[in-house]
């Protein structure tokens, strides 16, 4: 049986909740449409632990497609990311209380690495489904893009693993009600149903189709 | 039987469809905890005819509460306005090709009206329940506006009219998902439930509660 | 000598200075187009005091115009504010500790007043000399929306005072780059550039034009 | 006598005037503290050209140092580029009606390349001359990152080339006062002297220091 991991983290900076984890456990054990089974973990929100944790997943594993989702307070869509840069710069101190500044994730790695997900198909067939769905163009330098990093690394050098990418996603309802200020949201149902789509949709895409999604800036 | 008017737009602006009467169209007939049932009714979006409509309604139904409901492109929660002015300064045309500017919705009118729903209240009711919601101190000065402060003028000369308002609504997660930059949005289901539990702490509410939810500027 | 009055705050919320006063100080004897000569005061982001002072120097300066001059952090352009409610909501405790919610700025006084003065003609010169500026339609429930409704209200039994309006504007470059986010800023000789073009302007409009500046929520 | 290269782009996305130029020429032959002059280009805002002129005029003049500056409409600080990556992804067509959509911009390059500036001291330096500043994680997939990852990958192999970057800058004035909605601004005389001390602070600073500026996401 083939296998996709799913990644979610661990609460951070004061949450109560993580929407990814949250999010990412509904899905454990579903079997996508060319019966790959989904597995689940929950990250740590800690530099090098958590990038630890990834990898020991793909060795024990061996998934052939690894999708990592991670919370981003403020955005208002799930938002695919299309690079992982070598560079970690903290503003806030991680769970275990890192704070790493201006250092690589991984030193001597390369400067970045892109995603290997058809991430245009995949935000098409959201926006088609009428989920809000875009694609980014940082993920950051925090335990996300960390993570993120890692994952591709550790993608460049097993060929069996042919499909890895990170999703940033939006405050549940709940977290967004807490904020002083409105922030976007978005109801677990759907982002559960926009994982899901994404990971049918780059089951069944061979090549990625060419539509504009780039920013002027 | 006490009926509850709850109100909704057409679409408008390009859009194929309005949330406001999405969510609205699902609570017709529905019977509020104090025995209070919901009477529905679509208003166009024209200057004028959109106000005679909902005076017609008042005549003819004789509610004892009225909320009035309107799409907000770009807002994150369900967004309780807090006054109605009297001007009309449309940056579009509504759907009858009108653009007035810098009239009164009505002559010699005051030159506002307060909401008389406990939107503090409101409020505070919806995000203990994880729904994203705030007070707003505009409702802008185009058909919302112009509706929510005609609905006003007629509560202040009907006293069995007691509370009034009106509250604008975000995208639906399908609208948001064919705008060019990334909008917030609310599923279907949310706003249903958020404008239910509006309408019940309503009733349910003698005095509104004095919790801060002002702004600087 | 006709005299015009332009009117600053002192610092509030944590802040060194207050843009408003950096830049009302800078025309302090200023003599307008038609010779009317600008006297400056600041005023105390307190309630009730503020709108006292003000109200105190309309008795003693007996202007024929007012422009009262706020700071709006996070606002882009100089933004001549339409409206005044009558009503206090003080997110944050004034200068003096008070924090008043849902209260009258005074009582059995009009739900709001309009600015006299012909704001779409001054956003019209402003833009086309190349400063940003528009209008808002709310400018807020703390000191600065109590000051504007006192202001209004005094005008209103003043026949002399024939113009009177409220400008918000945004912070000074010194003073967006403390902040922890990006936010916009406008130094300060275009500030009083764009003041005095204000102030120009309404001397010289009769009858305000009718230029499209609404919202559409 | 040494040379620092100082590139600013041609207009474009329908304006009249690119604040990058205006900014750029008007320290054509300044002196800084160290002896270098500036030496000052305009580059056409054409995919594959404007990077084969930056070439150009590395190959020709020499320069020991190059910051390249382009319009980042919406932006509201001066905001350095840590990061450039390979790919063109415009979401409209060039100067020149080229679209390029998920190409490299240098086949075969390695993935991304990092600013070799001190972006740290030069933020610490502007904020603390009161000039908006910040870092930035994404330079976008138009033009202006086209050129960025051209001029580091050039960098790469020109040892002589110490220290290269690029830095995305806001509306001025006046395009923001055309602009339909509110958008930051930043006058012409402050982005000239924040690119001055960016220049001088570059130049007096051998190891850049280690201050959090990172983003979670």
């Amino acid at each position: 049986m083939e296998k996709v991991l799913l990644t979610g983290f661990e609460p951070f900076d004061g949450e109560r909740l993580n929407p990814s984890w949250e999010a990412v456990r509904q899905l454990q054990g579903h079997v996508l449409s060319d019966g790959s089974q989904i597995f689940t973990i929950q990250l740590p929100c800690v530099f090098d632990i958590a990038r630890q944790n990834m990898t020991d997943a793909l060795d024990s594993l061996q998934p052939w497609m690894v999708l990592a989702v991670g919370q981003a307070g403020g955005r208002a869509e799930l938002s695919f990311e299309r690079v992982a840069i070598n560079l970690d710069d903290a503003r806030i101190p991680d769970n275990a209380g890192q704070q790493p500044i201006d250092r690589p994730v991984i030193p001597n790695g390369p400067a970045a690495w892109f995603t290997t997900l058809p991430v245009k198909s995949i935000v098409l067939a959201l926006q088609e489904a009428g989920i809000p769905a875009g694609i980014s163009h940082s993920a950051g330098t925090y335990v996300c893009n960390h993570v993120f990093y890692g994952l591709m690394h550790q993608a460049s050098r097993r060929p069996s693993l042919a499909k890895a990418g990170f999703v940033h996603i939006p405050y549940l309802p709940e977290q967004a009600a807490r904020q002083p200020k409105p922030q976007p949201s978005m109801p677990l149902a759907q982002m559960v149903s926009g994982l899901e789509l994404a990971l049918e949709t780059a089951v069944n895409t061979r090549v990625d189709c060419k539509i504009s999604a780039g920013s002027t800036h």
